[in-house]
């Protein structure tokens, strides 16, 4: 019973196909192999946008420090939700990679609304050159509180950010689940809508460790891999990274792993509330559960040896009956039976 | 006839084998997967170091630039011979994440001679704060010209720096060939010898993507970590990165693929120097050759798709015998018939 | 009628008078003065703090981000309250001095309180390597609504910050006019109530352009002076610097401008506080006001030629009864008709 | 008989004069005082360059480090002479302000020639990615050993920068000295022969601490000013930065204390040379002199208490006929007599 997080699963065993495959003789480096020039078309095409840059780097913090600081110079500041990623999660490294550009917090929830946006970037640069400087909004789709931007709203977000000349960046580690959720088309949840440059996961969706950069406008594509290079991040053996992205993309393979992720999750959801006293932080709308129980249930799943965060108060207590929350997140691989004992330990 | 570089080769089957294997179940993301353990044990055993501080990434670039930030001070200098990967192919990489350190070139060969590099500190900090301050020095060993540093040579440099207070980082891309050229035991070559930091290289010898940072000294290793999750060095799916390395060691693999590796120089060097004209820059002393030979040698080679830099002169021209250089790298899965048949095509 | 800010008035004459004084014969340069060693004396004895160590930059700025960098790793985070100088109106600069720190808002106040402080370190660093990791605590006293932090409240921020290891950092700006209002000793605000590092201001209370930057414990200097060197902060002809902050501490002419400043500013809140419907958002109790009053009144104030910030609302309206906020700040040089005259103008 | 430098005379009597003229009343801050308008608009004049953008500074660090912050990426290298004030003298400011760019050093003297500077360029930039990219070119004029570029030599210079796209910034710090040794206009000395930005000093040349930094082309000026906030060096206090540029620029008293340093610089060669064994390592084309006389000399300098920088050999030792290099800086303050008084004790 693995609910801890999507990087916590096994990768695809089409993946590790792909890479064993790929291991044959020799190969361009640095992006040069062939597999490369298949995935850059693939994705164009995927994307329907012709003239996108592509490139791939092998952590999500990667794709999404090295985008900002290809959008955002040292003087500005990103427009965000208090809860992205950006901002909790990766150790001040979109400060490190854009030269120590600044976070601006958005609202107060997962997701950034198009009113809160403005308020925040109105709020700025009121001060001449002595505020930081309007810079990109980035959005998190999925959230971290694992629900889904509506297309109008990344679209209302974008044109505000337009508005005022302001690029945006689309932090897509859970692009896929956001897509099933939506119903529509990788273009439209992206450039149709107004989205500048989009962090691609695949780690969290059945890969070994890949993600794409795509900049839709290839004005700062030198831009971006003279970064991506300074950054450590190129790699020479480029074509294991290639060969994850092509098995991801090959028969909607990553369609197909974050429908299932999506399903899994909303089999739990549904398990859940249907047990009294089961309460709901945040809608699931992908593949990721924000929920209260007792803390007695919380001990039964422990002793089962269940992993998940227990996300709001502690373990430790006397009260069973004292509601604790947890986060529970489902990959592709999560077994039924699994996500059905789970529920079976909450209900008691 | 593939000599470009040793980053070009397939991986030993038997590391993707292991990623292969690995990639069962469940496992603790970001280096608490059980793999780890295991390879932390593995190195701090080889290496003799018990206390050991050892962190998996994946580019060698990555390895340097985090070793050096580790150890260096913004306000300070690196010193460095000129052709060091640090210095001319890490695109401003340790400049980077030192957050603006200098490299300072000691010397203008492919290895730093302990007066030189004397000399070169001595020349520093004669300037109060107003130049920079002396800072680690870092020893690419194999060196980038193919040449390896004895153990005294090694120690000669350790002495020096340690003699100003200042830390010593081994860039060990080429660690395992150097090893084998040397003969001696990897404490012998490292901690030793004086060396406090090493980057451990998988890559360029028969591994998908995988470089170990070891620090003898493990006061630094909190830190050292977070600017690897700063750096966005820090795998999610990290028992990838693990397994490669497990796999790396166990059974010698990563000696046997050096001294394949060597062999194959030591067999094409051996084929190149029984040929007239054929000129050496360097002594080939691990699994890279700078040798010289006529144009015409060139075309021939070029002509049957022999892939290798010309690193001197311009294979355009039109005098047949005119001499232009060649960099040719030999990796573990070359087959001796295609060096055979690289020697055949120099010799005409 | 300036009351725009105390950066915009006249420097004391005195101060003028002593940098013309300074100005005869050879001096040695990048702070070996003679002036400068009276300077550290002086200091070191009027806040009883014989090992400080001190140093003179030119912009406050440059203060508060020399002295975060010292203290602050760039992978953590600074701990300030949301209206912080160091936050609003930087630039950027103390990310960028700190290599990429980020800074962390507490509370939504004027004052960060000892259980906001608590808080917000208690929710770092629950992530381990992923967060920002906890940094240095910075105070702004006198805050930047013009309210005084009292000597409890300062000693239980660094009591909180201490009890995580974090040491504390005070931007005193206006620390002579915060002193005046407390009627404590420079020690007894400071050092005795656990503060390490304090940015003292000179330039908004008579000076030129000078500020010095006090560390309680001198085991960073040195680091301290490296990265003022680096950051193009050490000023050749030191000594204007240093004749500034002599003739700024001499005959206690700084505790007599900040006197003055608060008299003036309590003179006129006073007056206006006299005023019916006269409203306001702070405690002024140093040398700025925060407050409300009708359009009508600043249009009389404006068409009077009076300067100062139109904080809240706008000017172009039609109502004239609106409440407009006005930040209205008070430097020792303005007279008291000129206090009077802008009462006035607000009564109509 | 003060030889040490010209950053240790006093300023100019007419430079205090206008800062305390400048301390009358309230004026607006940061750049926006009337004062800065004449400045500005003296400034275009001078150069001829009605559409400059120009800006004040305090440090020469400063002036260096923000013109090639702005003309520079972080993954580019900036090209300069090995004895460059921005290598050797900036603790690292330049790579602090570029985010972390390289510098490459063009040659082994004291000047570049467009030769070796094409070479540079051509050497780098050969790697893709992998190496900096090409960035300015920084040229010192007057040089840090005495010498002064001719207009053709600047010129040379910035067609092989144009050449390749490569802006050019000039370290001005003795601007004034190097434009008295050529005769010509400022213009003809910057834009005519192709330079892009100017650090023109201030403060070697009787002010008290003010550089502009000219950008001809306008188009990265904002840029320019949010860096210059960014990295602390706005001066809220700014009218006495443009009060000394005024004066310095008013009734040509730039020029005037430069011509009489440069003259009393001759006035020192012509005596040095006159006395046998006097050996020069340079041309002393402004206001330096390096030198080389017996060790017996330079004891009865240091007995009669002149300060200068023992620039090799080291005072301490037996010999009294060894000879050890003087660097010897005149600025527009020294008294004949001193220099007279210098001579007569080289000579015995």
């Amino acid at each position: 019973m693995f609910f801890a997080s999507d990087n916590s699963g096994p990768a695809h065993p089409a993946i590790l196909d792909a890479m064993t495959r790929a291991n044959d003789g020799y190969a361009m480096p640095y992006g040069a192999d062939p597999i490369m020039d298949e995935v850059r078309a693939a994705i164009r095409e995927i994307f329907e946008a012709p003239e996108a840059a592509v490139y791939l780097v092998a952590t999500g913090t990667a794709a999404n420090s090295l985008a900002l600081a290809t959008l955002c110079q040292p003087f500005e500041t990103v427009f965000c939700s208090p809860v992205a990623h950006i901002h909790e999660d990766e150790c001040n490294a979109p400060e490190f990679f854009t030269g120590g550009a600044k976070l601006t917090l958005v609202g107060d929830g997962d997701r950034m609304s198009a009113a809160a946006l403005r308020r925040a970037i109105e709020a700025e640069e009121t001060r001449g050159v002595h505020g930081p400087q309007r810079g990109p909004v980035s959005i998190t789709q999925v959230t971290e509180r694992g629900t889904v931007y509506g297309r109008e709203e990344i679209a209302g977000l974008c044109e505000v950010a337009h508005g005022y000349g302001l690029p945006v960046h689309l932090d897509g580690a859970r692009f896929a689940n956001a897509l099933e959720t939506l119903g529509c088309s990788p273009a439209e949840m992206t450039w149709k809508a107004g989205v500048d440059v989009v962090s691609f996961g695949g780690t969290k969706n059945g890969c070994v460790g890949v993600e794409a950069v795509i900049l839709f406008d290839p004005a700062k594509a030198r831009e971006f891999e003279l970064r991506r290079k300074r950054g450590a991040h190129l790699f020479s053996k480029h074509r294991y990274l290639s060969a994850q992205m092509q098995a991801y993309l090959a028969d909607d393979l990553w369609r197909e792993n974050a429908a299932r992720a999506n399903r899994n999750c909303a089999r739990l959801a549904e398990g859940l509330r249907a047990i009294d006293g089961v309460t709901f932080q945040h809608d699931p709308q992908a593949n990721m559960i924000f929920c209260a129980f007792p803390r007695a249930a919380h001990l039964r799943l422990h002793a089962a040896g269940a992993l998940y965060y227990v996300w709001s108060g502690n373990l430790e207590g006397d009260d069973p009956e004292e509601m604790l929350g947890a986060r529970l997140v489902c990959d592709w691989s999560i077994a039924t039976q699994e996500i059905d004992r789970f529920i079976d330990l909450v209900r008691g």
